[in-house]
């Protein structure tokens, strides 16, 4: 299978348990389900369950046991973008080419959506019978361990420090902080909780932990180089908008080519550790070299 | 021990265990660190830890077992008391006499340390060693349970109709949505998690929770009528800010003699249910008697 009917599978596979997990847009309050869906189905890469579908299949597990946990993933996602976007936060109105979620509703429907996505997500983290055949024990510990991950010491503390160093010097110590907490402790935990399911035993958690830190810290400075060179399309959201806020960006700190480099050989880093894999860890390989070359 | 050393016990207990569980102000980001505990411990009636230490001690449970899910239930609704107070949705300033989160720190600050308090008390209702000697099982019940009771069909869902409803004719069916849904499903959840906890069967945790829908409901129909007499330290917030902001209350709905006897009403019902309990369950009616002749 070519890399994007991958990608597709996964994408599909994701938006149905979205749909199947969601309470429905009329569901009582209608107003505040029919925004968490908004965001949630605004398109997007899904690239978190991505990664746990991929981490699960590289220790040969059952996708379906980590189809709740995925969509969590997104679910948790959507809502750190939905109150990213808040006016006192970024202040985004636009986010994937659609007004965001404070703009097409209001901002105490986007507040509380936000908050509505957090706490789903972290039921669909608990509930056991949406995974059947795991022990409650590995349940409850792929819970904690994402939600620590997604917590005040990490994409909610990555989120903080990016908004006290805006017009900041830049900080190359901060930057770090910023791109490992805002976005590198998720897709951490999307990676292990992924395999954590699917039965893995501690060497293999080890080589994956290693994959998934040397590629949430790529993903990032790519983010920041697509900001820089302003390629929307393949950004997502509007390019520019890091810069224009004063925020501290890889290129910024350490100039373009050394971000490029810097990408690459964290890429090459993430490969390397999935060497215990063989040919199982192919796909993670493959999303590592497309988080580089990212045309998605 | 008179009620109110029991009630002194209790907030000694929940305060010592936040202290214990919730990061130091000076941990990284300070900030936001420091504006959780700085809600956190603002005070307040530790009214749903002491519901689960009253129903842990109904059953005869270890009361250790239920303190990590005492202190959760506290972070859950001092992160509701920060966002509801945000400028974009009830506006409040102060709470508890003192300024509230955005207005101590800014808006940005308060919506990330509401996040924090939320995804904290997560982890702490999934995080298997605080909890030695619970059945994972068990755990990742109470954790549902609890997470439901604050999700889009519980607190989250109240609070959306509640600001939906401002200004709008009283509509009793509305009004026992917003009242049962913004805080009765987390005083429900409060005294069932506190039972499960401690090991109740199913007949104790079903009389528990006829208890717990009583009183939660018994408790935001006072709130309604101090909000209405103006008894501000009785009340602990700014007396006539839900009549000013043109919110439902059951004064408004059917009349301040109708509203005292349904109240009193509620906890002789609450009381009633605790008959299998027999001198255990004492001091959850002390309680139900508390919550109707509020003075505390």
């Amino acid at each position: 299978m070519p890399l994007t009917s991958y990608f597709e599978e996964i994408k599909v596979w994701t938006e149905e348990t979205l749909h199947r997990l969601v309470p429905h847009a009329h569901t009582h309050p209608a107003r505040l389900h029919e925004a968490m869906r908004y965001s949630l189905f605004a398109g997007g890469k899904r690239l978190r369950p991505m990664l746990a579908a991929a981490a699960c299949d590289a220790v040969g597990g059952n996708r379906d046991t980590v189809a709740p946990f995925a969509a969590a993933l997104e679910m948790i996602h959507t809502y750190t973008l939905i109150h990213d976007d808040l006016p006192a936060l970024d202040d985004d109105e636009l986010r994937r080419g659609r007004p965001t979620c404070h703009v097409r509703f209001d901002e105490a429907t986007a507040i509380l959506a936000g908050d509505g996505l957090l706490t789903m997500a972290a039921q669909f983290l608990t509930k056991a019978d949406l995974y059947p055949g795991v022990d409650p024990a590995v349940l409850l510990r792929v819970a904690t361990e994402t939600l620590f991950a997604i917590g005040s010491q990490g994409t909610i503390g990555g989120q903080v420090v990016d908004i006290e160093m805006e017009n900041k010097a830049p900080d190359l110590a901060a930057l770090e902080y910023i791109h490992t907490h805002k976005t590198g402790t998720l897709i951490v935990a999307s990676v292990r909780g992924g395999a954590l399911l699917a039965g893995s035993d501690d060497d293999r958690l080890e080589a994956l932990t290693e994959y998934a830190r040397a590629i949430g810290l790529a993903f990032q400075i790519v983010d920041d180089i697509l900001d820089e060179t302003g390629d929307a399309a393949a950004l997502g959201k509007t390019p520019g908008v890091d810069k224009a806020l004063g925020k501290l960006t890889y290129p910024a700190a350490i100039g373009m080519d050394e971000s490029k480099k810097l990408a690459a050989r964290l890429a090459d880093r993430a490969i390397g550790s999935l060497a215990p894999f063989g040919a199982t860890g192919s796909r993670l390989a493959d999303i590592a070299r497309y988080i580089v070359a990212r045309s998605f």
